[in-house]
Parts: structure tokens; C-alpha cells; sequence
């Protein structure tokens, strides 16, 4: 990670199984219409530990993937996982967003997932991909927004301790609201055709999947990884961060709902 | 409205107008799945102005829809709408929600939509409602939530007024949070298969439509209409209430985008 901020929630073995949780309840809300056309090139920029390379790979079988990650650790898990799943049509390759090895108009397609949000240039990374994306060809950027969360029942410490998260993030130099801002972005990185679709996450007790892989699992247990340095960073105090996250848990019982909003774009270039 | 709270937003001409430039423009992320059998005879409670009684008439062309409201005035208002569209499938019925003159088991559908925000008691208001459906039939609730909005470029001046149009309604017995706990709430009242799918408004400049017709011309509306009274109250000082409404219409320009959500729920009654 030379030109990244430090990842808010780091590279833990945890971490890891989190993110992949995350990818399987989740596939078919952000990637039912994800897939490209056999025989052609796509490039899956920032691809971590393979959450979504899995995905894409799978629904894209004519196509082949390039999945880059400035992460060597990160790239050796995805390659493993990828080949496990008996995956041939994927190209591993260690790369910088900022300083891609690859020629102007390379790729047919380029697709990045939860990436842009850990960046500190996000304009800059967008522009670069624009350049080795072939003219008429699409990119697509899935990101999440920490700020589309609400909740019953509705609790001040929650919202407290959720803001320990976007704080620490936007102390990193990242963007935990990006998804919101998507459209602008894309305009703005000269993408044309820009094409916004937000991807609602419902919860309530008639859906125990998401009550467990989305509420407990993937949201919460994303906000609590961050309280010993949120608290160590005087960004609250652990009285207040500890009714947060029991407020967060309380919101996964039989009379609790809970919302978060992705966000997927996708863009032409001409 | 005897038993009800006075309307945060009242009923002025304007009030009228938007209410049903709201419906016309939302109709679809609304409606798409609304419509009910010929012969049947389903209950529209509380209809307003007759802004969805419009909708709900066209969309289920061979049932009877019964529209109860409070106010005279609003029927009136209703009764001339309907009738100006040709629709002759709609009989109004000035009731209250809490003392409804029907007998149990009166109507196969229970439609509500806009209405339990208002209430000071939507439990009391659920299971009158679910007395007059007939066993088998469904009730379907669509509610909107002001703690859903989200927007860009972010202000907390255009969330300090966001947060007196929700004050006002919680102080008149409301509650504009409500779209969120419809699940609860139906499971509470004993309705069962109780299914709830959020409808998110995602606003950007591709679509001109919608950052007039909703960006501005409702949600913004909405929040300015209670500026005189916000300020009145000491909710909130002159220059942050100018500054919160100036940002809400900033994100309708060309950079920005804006988010909400509405909640729609249909339960059974066995």
C-alpha cells in the first residue's frame, strides 16, 4: 500500500472472512446485472482479497479477468481463493491504481468494487482508468455509503459510534460517503452515459440471512473493529461507544430494521 | 380532524398542489405493484386531497374503492379530482380512522398511504383497519421517512432544518420516521406475512424530472413550508434555517444528488 491511506478496517484474518461474508449475501443485490460479453478484457481494479473477482469470474465465464491490488498478501488470498474455486479465466498482477502497467485503451471494460472509497485521489485513480479503458467500452464502480444507514429502533449512541467509523475513514484520507457522490465523479472523470443505480439494503426479522450476514455480521462488526482506535483517538468515550454498539445489535431482534444504501454506477467512454 | 394532530403541513392551495404533483411523479416507484381484482371492494383509509385515490382507482379499474378522511374539506377536494378523471369506481365517506363505521370484516383490501405519519396512535389506527378487512385480505401501508434523506454536497445547516420538519411532526404526536418501523408495527397490530420493500428515491441530473418534481418541488417545499413556525418555536435561528434550505436546493444543481426512501408494506389477515 505505497500510495494508499491505511485501510480503516486492515488486512485481519477476520477481516478477510467479513469481506467475503459480505460478498455472498450480497451478490445478488450488486451484481444481477453485472457480466460481460464473451471474449472480452476487464479489468477489475483493486480487486483486495477476491470478494468480488469470485463473482465477477463466474459470471463473466467468456471473459477474461485482469485483477490488480497494490496488496501482494491481498492478491496471493484472491489467487488462492480464485483457483479453488477452479477459475481459469482470472490474470493476478500487482499494480498501483495510480500507475497502471497498461497501455491507454487496453481493457474492454473496467470494473471497481468498494475501492474508491479508501482512496485519498479518487478523481485521479478514476481519471487513470479512464485511460486504459477502450472508447465505447463501460466502467462500472460499486461503492457503499456509511451515511445511508438508519435504524429502529433509533438510538443517538449508534449514530455516534457509526460517525467514529466516517471520521476515522476521513482521517485516513478516505471517503465513507462516496457512494452518494458517485454521479458527480464519473462526470467529472470525463465518463459519459453515467448511469446511477442505488442498491438498498432492507432489513427486518422476516429476512433472518440479512438480520445475521448483513445487520450483525458485515455492517456492525465493521463499526466495532474500529473502537479501540476510535476511543484511543478521543473520538468518543467507551461508555457512549459501548451502548452504540449494543444499540446496533439491539436493532437485529424480532421488532428491529435496519437500512444501508450501495451504490453502482455505470459509465461509457467515447 | 377531531382526533387527529393538526397537519405539519396543512392545507393550503399550494399544500394541495404539491401533494398531488408528489403522486404524479412517484407514481410508478409507488404503484408499479399496486392494483386489485374486479369485484372487489377495498377500503382507501385516510385519502386526503385524493391524491392516491387517483392512482388507486385507474390501477384496479374493476374494483370499488371505499375513500374515508377526516376532513370534509380534503374530501371535497377528492370527490372533484376523481370525478374530473371520469373514474366512477370510488365512493367517499367522510369517517374517522378510529371510529370507522363499518362492520368487522367489511372490505377484502385495507389501502393507507401517507396517513400513519400523522397519527398520535397508528397502532390504535392498525387494528381498527384490520377489524374491517376480511379474513385472507391484505393491508397495505406506504409511508415515507425523513430520517432516509441523504444528499450531496453535504451540509449540516440542510440537516438542522430537516431535523424541524421532523421536531414539528414528532411535537404534533407524529412521526415522520415511521417508514422504517412498519414491520414491527404490522407484526404488532397481528397482521401476518408481513412483507415490507423499501422504495428508494435516487435523484441526479440525468434525471431533470425528478430533481424538480422531487429534489425541490417536494422535498425542499415540504421542509420550507415549516420555516415560519420552526424559527417561531426556536427550533432552529433565522440565518441556519436560510443557509440549511439554500444547501437543499444546492444539491438539485448540476454536481449534486439526493436520497429517500419510502416504505411500502403488505400483510395478510388469516
Amino acid at each position: 500500500m505505497t500510495t494508499e491511506q491505511a485501510y480503516v478496517h486492515g488486512y485481519s484474518d477476520s477481516e478477510r472472512a467479513r469481506l467475503l461474508d459480505q460478498a455472498r449475501t450480497l451478490t445478488d443485490l450488486l451484481h444481477w446485472d453485472t457480466g460481460y460479453p464473451s471474449g472480452s478484457l476487464v479489468l477489475e481494479a483493486g480487486c483486495g482479497v477476491g470478494a468480488q473477482t469470485l463473482t465477477l469470474a463466474e459470471r463473466s465465464a467468456g471473459a477474461t479477468i485482469v485483477s490488480i491490488d497494490v496488496s501482494a498478501r491481498s492478491l496471493a488470498s484472491a489467487r488462492q481463493r480464485v483457483g479453488a474455486a477452479g477459475l481459469d479465466n482470472v490474470v493476478f498482477e500487482r499494480a498501483d491504481l495510480y500507475a497502471l502497467p497498461f497501455r491507454a485503451e487496453s481493457f474492454d471494460h473496467v470494473f471497481v468494487c468498494f475501492v474508491l472509497e479508501h482512496l485519498t485521489r479518487p478523481r485521479q485513480a478514476l481519471a487513470a482508468l479512464r485511460t486504459v479503458l477502450k472508447r465505447g467500452g463501460t466502467l462500472t464502480v460499486i461503492e457503499g455509503d456509511h451515511g445511508s444507514v438508519y435504524f429502529h429502533p433509533e438510538s443517538a449512541a449508534a449514530r455516534r459510534a457509526i460517525q467514529c467509523l466516517i471520521d476515522l475513514q476521513a482521517r485516513g484520507g478516505g471517503d465513507s460517503l462516496i457512494g452518494r457522490s458517485l454521479y458527480p465523479l464519473l462526470v467529472d472523470a470525463g465518463l459519459q452515459d453515467v448511469a446511477v443505480s442505488p442498491r438498498m439494503v432492507y432489513v427486518d426479522a422476516s429476512r433472518p440471512d440479512l438480520v445475521d450476514g448483513f445487520t450483525r455480521k458485515t455492517f456492525t462488526a465493521m463499526v466495532e473493529g474500529v473502537g479501540e482506535r476510535a476511543i484511543a483517538e478521543g473520538l468518543i468515550d467507551e461508555a457512549t461507544w459501548r451502548r452504540g454498539i449494543r444499540d446496533l445489535y439491539r436493532t437485529s431482534e424480532a421488532d428491529g430494521t435496519f437500512c444501508y444504501a450501495f451504490f453502482k454506477a455505470v459509465a461509457r467512454k467515447y
